[in-house]
């Protein structure tokens, strides 16, 4: 149980093997490199890419779309995997150099929005839709819940699970006990509510989904066996009702660079793209 | 570089030693015990201990009192170390089992609010403070990634570097250089700002202040030198200013456990207590 490794006093950033994303990894923020963001014709300016957090949004501009707002969006790609993510032009509009971020030219000037759950309640303010009528605080709750969670689930097991360099037993371990426990909240949760907040399907619902959803329903890093995600029947029944949705299963495909190539959308800027599907019009 | 470990088909719970708070972390949610939470007079009643999660909602609490409003509140002490957050009544505020839980009892009906995020965000709109008039996208993106990014701080770095049974190098090179990645973000930005959002002191400066301002004053896991924490000077310089608040100052001082006795008040139930000091009333 012991490793033979004593940390030194001061820490001292070394380049070396640390899995799958190591060169993207950096203990310095700020752009590498200069490169303006391109920018389309719609008020909305998404900067995005299909991850989970990356889903979140697309998925709520869909829905709005479907519900009739003007929320028409232009969805840009950027290739984490190639630090599109450390251009000077992303770096403006987010400084974390993180996907998904958001442009808004709506109104007199523009405005930057970054992080998930950010964009989620700006656009939902925005409009008035997809927020719990009956009990804002337990909306608050649960999307803060997501937000405080996830990185759990992705920085945590899936990463040691999936993406490190070797398998290490007690980080696997810990993480893996925190997302079942996660898990076993939602279900206990779903046992007794329709969606996240009773019978209303709001934001909450919409930052959980691509991330919890995607888990039970076998998603997230080959895992289903190992989490034994079956037993969060709830979850599935919730998950299920969710991924049936046209809005969500549009919004699944927006920035998408992985998996069937019927399911990839690299960009959208129309509503008619889902149907003729102008692949990778940048790439 | 390699562990002679391969994770099995389906991950089984073993009740081994996993470091500090090993007894403490279990797959599966729900209340242990039964146990109702005490009530006092005021028409809010907080659940909760001094980390830097619990201390953002006092630190709201003290500043919204000291700005006039009537936010008069019990907090109440929970031990996290002794399990009061798996009891039958904190469940039932937060289904999570993680403090600052909070009831509000100010309106027709009582309502539940968990998740330290949240909290401050349902009562700086509910008074109207605190909150950002000239920018709320930007003061939403920076509470939204302190939710987001303080996960790697404690969850994975703090656990790595304190509390882990042994240390792992790969766990904690790869915390170590996010949370870096953190304070340079903070530290970029706030070469540019007063506090993160522009002029305006906001509930993101208080959800923000605790985790990464206690970290530049050298209070988090004992781990200033190692992560090098004097060079954000700018942080430093934006922490200094926000710890010499007084209301700052009081509410890290509500249900703190640990340090100087001075600075320890564990229950707070009236303005009057920060003189009196009655500690301890149920221990």
């Amino acid at each position: 149980m012991s490793e033979q490794y004593t940390p030194p006093k001061k820490w001292v950033w070394e380049k070396e093997n640390g899995g799958e994303w190591a060169s993207l990894n950096r203990p310095i923020a700020g752009a590498t490199h200069d490169k303006d963001l391109p920018r389309g014709a719609h008020p909305y300016q998404l900067y995005s890419l299909a991850t989970p957090n990356g889903q979140k949004v697309t998925i709520l501009f869909e829905e709005l779309l479907e519900a009739g707002f003007a929320a028409e969006y232009d969805a840009w790609l950027i290739r984490i995997g190639d630090g599109d993510q450390f251009g000077s032009g992303f770096v403006e509009v987010n400084p974390n150099s993180k996907i998904p971020a958001l442009m808004d030219y709506t109104g007199d000037k523009p405005v930057r929005i970054f992080e998930s759950g950010a964009i989620l309640m700006h656009l939902a303010e925005k409009y008035g839709a997809f927020l719990s009528t009956e009990n804002r605080a337990e909306m608050l709750s649960w999307l803060m819940w997501q937000m405080g969670s996830a990185p759990y689930l992705g920085g945590g097991f899936g990463h040691f699970y999936a993406y490190a360099p070797y398998p290490m037993e007690y980080p696997i371990d810990r993480f893996t006990m925190e997302v079942k426990r996660q898990l076993d909240v939602l279900d206990r949760h779903l046992a007794n509510s329709k969606f996240m907040v009773g019978d209303e399907y709001t934001i909450a619902d919409i930052a959980i989904f691509p991330w919890y959803g995607r888990t039970v329903h076998g998603g997230s890093y080959d895992a289903a066996e190992f989490l034994d995600v079956g037993i969060y029947k709830n979850v599935i029944r919730w998950a299920d009702e969710i991924a049936a949705r046209p809005a969500v299963q549009r919004g699944q495909m927006v920035n998408r660079t992985s998996g069937d190539p019927s399911g990839q959308l690299h960009e959208r800027h129309d509503a008619s793209d889902f149907q003729t599907k102008t692949q990778d019009k940048i790439g």
